[in-house]
């Protein structure tokens, strides 16, 4: 069949492969075609939703939520697990009741809600794990950094759970138009100190008492301390380009500063978040502004690494 | 007056000095000798506990129970507030409405007593603040990272929270016999690699839902990190002697690790705290071995600095 490869940075080819080898992919959704025996929940033909991680669903950290910490789970491309990328015709699941949620839309849904529904595989899911772990609520006031697809949907998950101000640092105007679309209140261009005494302005001096930071690299972590108030929550989600940050008294420790998050249990949040996917109250699948064909992948990615297309959609 | 001097590393000396000028100690209770004209809520007479920091009561933080982010308050010795310490015949209180916790025990309460009041100053605030930002509840199974006044103490707090399993870390006999008596279920005198497995089978296998840090050095740091579990938090009150720390995928982020805590405002704390305090239910005062007079106190230093003394009472 055909699948997607990855040869080096920015060699990306879609090339003719056994089934079920290693390949790339993580977030996707799907129609189960065939099944194994031990599978009890799902049938031929059930529409599914695949989060970025594959879980038992009956473990210690499945049954707390945390199903990216699952004992027998892992990720895809996880040759242990035998598992396999989703940029590709088809892809073997294991461990599938657990790890699949069923969705009751037939194959003529149409292409938004697709698109919505393929969030809830990963950035959404994940920009919703940053809003709960940085414990946004009623009048929280919050703010994002980063103005990629799970930065917009930390916005959309942030106005979801009662957030009253929503600051979303970002430069690229498409994305935070998007952004205001999606619930913020107010936009920071700039960054580094000039950002920080931007947020810090808009939060009446004190800061902000939540921020979702969803980059990932050190400038990100730095600013996201320059503008969190005292006694505030930093709920990460951008994976980590780096181990060692500051902790100590001049960051985090001296003003009672919360460091959070992870890689988002996603898997957790779905049946919660599919009801206003499905009926159209949110649709978190703007963020993806371009679609291609399985053949056309390497050119997805070129185009978001360039930051042609924030999210590209893949259709085999 | 007489006074406690710090000339330098290990020179403690007691010397006599003009009043209020900058003095040495942040922890004490005493009786009100005089009021400022702006001061409502004392009068002289008054029994009163002193935090570990000035706060004026009002502002956001101080409303919000972070009194150690007071924007008027500060620390005991700090110039620019015209505060002194505590190790002295008298001292100065500022912003003493805000700050002072009055208490309702004559000059006559005995020295057991006097010595419980006294932990409210700091330590047993601060164990408190530990378990709290710690999430300890019902059930928890928590770890204590430090056999000092404040881990034994933070034991103390997690058990009255209602911790069901509490390790604690130490290697002091005498001060993890007191740790059992406030609550330890499991003592673990093992450091490093060695405690953390010890830790992690004690707690079956996938280590300590909480964990908190009372000691402030690097290598504890890393030991909390190692015996905490996939979704759990680590709450520092010990003082980091550090700035840099891993905060990465292999070690906070990867496994979902909350990392919280810092400066206690035991302020807001006093007042919960005092009932079980009164009323014998709790004797966190057990934590002074040794008691000196205000002429001994360099004498007393050296007594924890060896650790001859787990933490000395100065009787002026």
């Amino acid at each position: 069949m055909k699948a997607t490869y990855m040869f080096g940075a920015g060699d990306v080819r879609v090339i003719d492969v056994p089934d079920h080898t290693i390949q790339m992919g993580h977030e996707f959704i799907g129609v189960v075609e065939a099944i194994g025996s031990d599978v009890r929940t799902l049938r031929v033909g059930d529409f599914v939703i695949a989060p970025f991680a594959v879980s038992c669903g009956t473990c210690v950290f499945c049954a707390a939520g945390l199903q990216t910490s699952c004992v027998r789970g892992g990720f895809w491309n996880d040759t242990s697990l035998g598992t396999a990328g989703g940029q590709a015709e088809a892809v073997r699941v294991p461990l599938a009741d657990g790890t699949l949620v069923k969705v009751p839309v037939g194959e003529d849904a149409d292409d938004a809600l697709l698109d919505s529904l393929l969030t809830l595989s990963d950035v959404y899911g994940t920009g919703w794990h940053a809003a709960v772990r940085g414990g946004v609520g009623e009048g929280s006031v919050v703010t994002v950094i980063g103005d990629g697809a799970v930065g917009l949907l930390a916005v959309l998950s942030a106005r979801r759970l009662g957030a009253e101000q929503i600051v979303l640092m970002g430069r690229h105007q498409v994305r935070t138009d998007l952004g205001r679309e999606f619930g913020a209140t107010d936009v920071v261009a700039e960054r580094g100190e000039e950002g920080i005494a931007k947020v810090r302005e808009l939060t009446g001096g004190l800061g902000s008492a939540v921020v979702l930071e969803a980059v990932g690299h050190r400038p990100a972590y730095d600013q996201a301390v320059g503008v969190v108030r005292a006694s505030g929550v930093i709920s990460r989600v951008g994976v980590p380009q780096y181990e060692d940050a500051p902790v100590g008294f001049g960051s985090l420790f001296g003003p009672n500063i919360t460091l959070t998050g992870g890689p988002a249990p996603v898997r957790a949040y779905i049946e919660q978040l599919l009801p206003a996917v499905l009926d159209g109250t949110v649709q978190p699948g703007k963020v993806f502004d371009r679609t291609v064909g399985l053949g056309q992948t390497p050119e997805g990615y070129a185009a978001m690494d360039s930051r042609d297309a924030l999210k590209v959609a893949v259709r085999p």
